[in-house]
């Protein structure tokens, strides 16, 4: 039977443990230290509790944590790994940039324990996605990763260095989370000056399909703009100088940072965005 | 019979000119500075060449040039419309910021001449766009300009003041050309270390609509980045630093500026773009 650690049981962490344990892996993660919270959502996903020196003995760990928790958390576990008789497969998961995906890499490889660099791309498994999200595995090991499959999950194995699944992460989200957060910067200033009525029907006309997207994740954006910040910043350092995205990202990240502080006081940007949205809704209020 | 003034016949001007003779109406343009490819172009287009005093004889003046002309030609044109027994409506539409807008109509409502501001949306009439662009005007002259729906164009009036059409235009740009730009440089990103294959997979799968977009976004955008670089410059001013849009399209007009460098040297950047696009196309070369 494989094992298979979790760090840690969050909404991702205890739900891609609950898809292993129903395929008949058996999972573990160290709760003691967990809010009660976290506790009973690793049992209903019946994950079992065990000290933090048991986690090694397991055939794979999965690093799923705030991404903020990444380098620490290897850091923590880098002593009880060195001491380990046989070694686990340690997979960081998290949303990092390749930088810090290295740093926790050298940590562990110190140890003399096997890494493996990964991205999870899309929701938790569950009802708002039945299938999963997809986990792409890069790195010399991420080959023996492909078995995952068996599994439960979602897997995709690159041929390409560690990092480069951590790049993929923040591409994707760098598209994506930028996209979102560019379009609503414009329509802020376009509404500013009296021009939304006419962006809404000009996008209508000849962007449709971006003004449904943004319809739906613009005010989806809004409550994450502060966690969005520290991801932009994470992204702002994928490019090592020779374009400007760094530049980009960390003003993205400075927006995310203007419309979290407006939307705790006077709220006028995000007042503009709903009604862009929804001009009957504003019109008849 | 309605007589329109045309500045300057470029490829949009010219055009336009064009749909507007085609149903009946004089339209006019000083030539005799012009190229003869702009003259040969006029001519086909039945734009009738006359020195730039009668211009201001028409009862409509279009500017349409160059934004970093449409400043210098609206004081070249001052001292005429100054001297000018009846004064045409002179309307600015051309790419240029709310404020380069303002600087615009202050010239030109010094002389007397009544203003207003418009944004065309969409490519010249013709061949690849047989309903033509959208014309929105804004201003207090805007509603009289409704009537040139009667000659051939597709009018839009905004309730709003002069600069709300030229915000309008930056808006729709900024998200269109800097949805373009930002996801270029990710995908450059995303491609240096390996990531490509997987993020083109990823989006294939979960992003379809916006590969697409970019498949054809990307390679229009790549010849284009120095005249975009301008416009990214101008977009940037649009906002006046509540929000760090400002600090957002100084750094896509420094992107637009390095893809154009790389373009005329080393080419790193647009091989990496295309073979993204075209990953058969890199294989088989």
């Amino acid at each position: 039977m494989k094992t298979i650690a979790i760090a840690a049981p969050g909404a991702m962490g205890a739900a891609v443990g609950g898809v292993l344990a129903q395929h008949g892996a058996r999972v573990i993660a160290a709760l003691s230290q967990r809010s009660v919270i976290s506790q009973q959502r690793a049992q209903a996903a019946k994950i079992v509790d065990v000290d933090e020196k048991t986690l090694c003995e397991a055939d794979i760990i999965l690093s799923i944590l705030p991404p903020e928790s990444a380098l620490s958390w290897a850091q923590h576990m880098a002593p009880l790994l060195q001491s380990a008789p046989k070694k686990p497969l340690y997979v960081d998961c998290n949303a990092i940039s390749p930088e810090t995906l290295k740093q926790v890499a050298r940590v562990i490889e110190h140890t003399g324990t096997p890494f493996a660099d990964a991205a999870i791309i899309g929701l938790p498994p569950g009802e708002h996605n039945p299938q999963g999200p997809r986990f792409w595995f890069s790195g010399p090991h991420a080959a023996q990763l492909a078995t995952l499959s068996d599994w439960g999950l979602r897997v995709r194995v690159m041929d390409a260095e560690n990092g480069a699944a951590s790049a993929l992460k923040m591409a994707y989200a760098g598209i994506n989370k930028g996209i979102t957060l560019l379009t609503s910067a414009m329509l802020i200033n376009a509404s500013r000056v009296g021009a939304a009525d006419a962006l809404r029907e000009e996008m209508q006309e000849s962007q449709q399909a971006l003004l449904q997207r943004m319809a739906k994740a613009t005010p989806d954006m809004l409550p994450k703009a502060w966690r969005w910040a520290a991801e932009m910043d994470e992204i702002a350092s994928l490019n090592q100088g020779e374009l400007a995205t760094d530049r980009l990202y960390q003003a993205l990240g400075e927006i995310c940072r203007q419309l979290a502080e407006d939307r705790q006081h006077d709220q006028q940007f995000s007042t503009l965005l709903a009604a862009f949205f929804q001009p009957e809704a504003d019109k008849a209020g």
